[in-house]
């Protein structure tokens, strides 16, 4: 899989992009990910990339053509079709369902604004629009890097075993269940007894129990999209 | 504003807090963030800080002594009463009065958790549990970013005035009003003609008109939940 980031900051993006499982996806050959500096497209001597806006107002607002032209370079570079995604607190919500979809893409473009805001005619040069939640960040690099975490992980290659059942129950709008290793006790606390009892499909279904109990603790509004069968209603009424 | 993130991956998140506004923040003493490696709190030769999950399955499992060392040692370091948080999936969604919240609590130590889990011990030891969102990501780190930056940009002084009106009309549950600069014609696209009237208070109708209709058809969650006035209303009617 391909990923191009545009940014104003290419060293805020560089850490996380080296480290841990992406950077070894990167070296595995597993995914690319090539960051464009918005700047390199500004032009004139002071590669000027916002200006004031019209109508007045506080904030500067992120200039049209070097963000345009840095889209169309980067689709360029690209080796097929890919999808432009602006990353912008009005877009759509980035969930695990998102980044399945963003997965088939093959090749994303994720453009990164910064400032107050961005000329509101670059929405007509992207495919799609994302935001990681009702917060507001000083730009996009943070959630353009979440969305190729989360993307990543989920082409084939990249999770090694040690890591491959991460995201599983999450996939199916569930929870995880709660986990243990050593020491047996810790500071008072002990293991459940479950979990030595080396009773395999005990286990197996004590864990969905604490996964579909913690469901409907935490989140309803997940554990009301669940459709559940015979086994899931009886694992809840024997809790 | 004091912050400590503990994470496996120092360097995952150096890059991030050294640049843009963030690194401008420290530099100016508006903020401090000190980075702890939860490495340094595990024991014996391998410093092992993982292990395999009581019960079976795949994914390893973060044991609870070194982290809970680590919280410790961060909590001890803090100028104050500090308020600790795990970044997890499982936690209450991080959104803009969340970031008000941990803003007032003025020393937040963050805690990133990596592999499949981690103990589930350690949530006893911890004051808040806080979820970017429901994908699935590699570690914490990434939210924890994303939980700095946001809260950061509330502490005074952070943002200058360039910047400072980004989040105004979010913190107000409305979505951005579209935003324009030069050029005024780019690819055939023109800006429009209000903004151009020098009329101030008819651009800030049209900018309040366009932030409730952007909000209404991007996010009827937040529009349900906006208590309109008389003004509003007409200017909802008339559009």
């Amino acid at each position: 899989m391909e990923f191009e980031i545009l940014t104003l900051f290419p060293r805020l993006v560089a850490g996380p992009l080296e480290e841990s499982i992406l950077g070894k996806a990167v070296e595995r050959g597993h995914i690319s990910v090539r960051v464009r500096d918005i700047r390199d497209h500004a032009i004139g001597k002071h590669r000027v990339t916002d200006d004031t806006p019209y109508g007045g107002g506080a904030g500067m607002v992120m200039k049209p053509e070097p963000l345009v032209s840095a889209i169309e370079a980067a689709r360029e570079a690209m080796g097929g079709p890919s999808r432009v995604v602006l990353m912008d607190p009005q877009g759509r919500r980035f969930t695990q369902a998102v980044a399945r979809e963003l997965h088939r893409a093959e090749r994303l473009v994720l453009v990164c604004g910064r400032y107050e805001g961005y000329d509101e005619r670059i929405r007509a040069f992207v495919d799609d629009e994302i935001s990681i939640g009702d917060f507001v960040l000083t730009g996009g690099e943070l959630a353009a890097l979440s969305v190729v975490d989360a993307t990543a992980r989920l082409v084939p290659g990249v999770l090694g075993n040690e890591e491959s059942a991460g995201f599983e129950s999450f996939e199916e709008g569930l929870l995880e269940y709660p986990q243990y290793t050593r020491p047996p006790e810790f500071r008072g606390m002990t293991v459940p007894e479950i979990l030595l009892s080396g009773d395999h499909a005990k286990i197996a279904r004590w864990r969905r129990q604490q996964a579909l109990l913690r469901t409907k603790e935490r989140r309803p509004d997940l554990f009301a999209q669940l459709e559940l069968g015979e086994k899931d209603r009886k694992l809840l009424e024997n809790a």
